[in-house]
């Protein structure tokens, strides 16, 4: 959800992007769109982002099935990496002011595994956390 | 989507909460959120609930997968209690008044089962049936 | 999301339906619904959908899992028949004025596969392709 640019105080430096460096993450610039993808719709006030994948600089850094050779904690890291490709592609759906973001609405996943495993949100946390990590901390939203 | 609280007639008894005793069901009090989880968030007039569990009283009442142990009958019952613990956190996004809900405008879920299963939505339509038996008897929506 | 109808022209022959004639595509009438199933619900300026099988003349064309007898290929074909499925509630959404959707907001899909599978999103592909081809030429959008 957004908030509108002129709602905002503009001589204040953000708060998300101090946050994102304390956390050890810089966001790369996004990919070019391959032909017909896009990466993000802005409707109303909603911006919905696509799927993202776990990739590092555009190579997909973490691959495999959890529990089939990807630990738990290989997935979290994963689930993490998604989410900061998420993170470049709300920052150009905001015009490149992560201020601008209220709050996340909606967090969607999947967590590649066998039919034998059955702790698929221990995976989503590593999107959840880094979501409220950057978001949620320092004031009500 | 809600329908905004000035908009509504306070005097009538609601109508969602009876309907819930005519299906024997007892809303328990939302559980305490645990750290960062946030149970649901209002955007506009949408609220968005978070993914529930099959979960009485707190305790996960139905675990394993379909055709693995678990039937579908009871695939279903756990999709309705899954919905269940929606109406808990969608009822105090309404600030208690269930009767502002105007309809579900989506149900999203995930039926655990192995490789070989192919009949996930007869799972779904345990929370499904309980959707429409809710909220929309008893008049147009 | 919709255009509201008093911003449009008229005038104009539609441009989507001529569209999906060049692509050979025609759209059934939708199928009449099942006691509670409800195709589409509008939410604003949002129609949502509901999940769609690919189904022809209301049978479904294409079962079982890729990799297990159905090839990637007929995965995207699968995909691309549910999505005309989407476009039938779709325009019965938009008073048969399939030019009133201004975009697709969001596309949700699941490739039935066995755990060792792991190209899903090639399946997905038959969908987002016939999006794209249908709502996204012949102008900005």
């Amino acid at each position: 959800m957004l908030h509108r640019t002129d709602a905002r105080n503009g001589i204040m430096a953000g708060q998300i992007e101090p946050k994102l460096a304390e956390l050890g993450i810089t966001l790369p610039r996004p990919m070019q769109p391959i032909a017909n993808y896009v990466p993000y719709v802005v409707s109303g006030n909603l911006v919905v982002v696509s799927g993202q994948v776990p990739a590092i600089d555009g190579k997909i850094a973490i691959t495999g099935k959890v529990s089939w050779g990807v630990s738990v904690e290989q997935a979290k890291e994963a689930a993490r990496l998604c989410f900061i490709n998420v993170l470049v592609h709300l920052k150009a759906a905001c015009g490149g002011d992560l201020d601008r973001v209220k709050r996340v609405v909606r967090l969607g996943g999947f967590v590649p595994s066998p039919s034998e495993f059955n702790q698929q949100p221990l995976g989503m946390n590593g999107a959840a956390g880094l979501a409220v990590a950057v978001f949620r901390a320092g004031g009500p939203h």
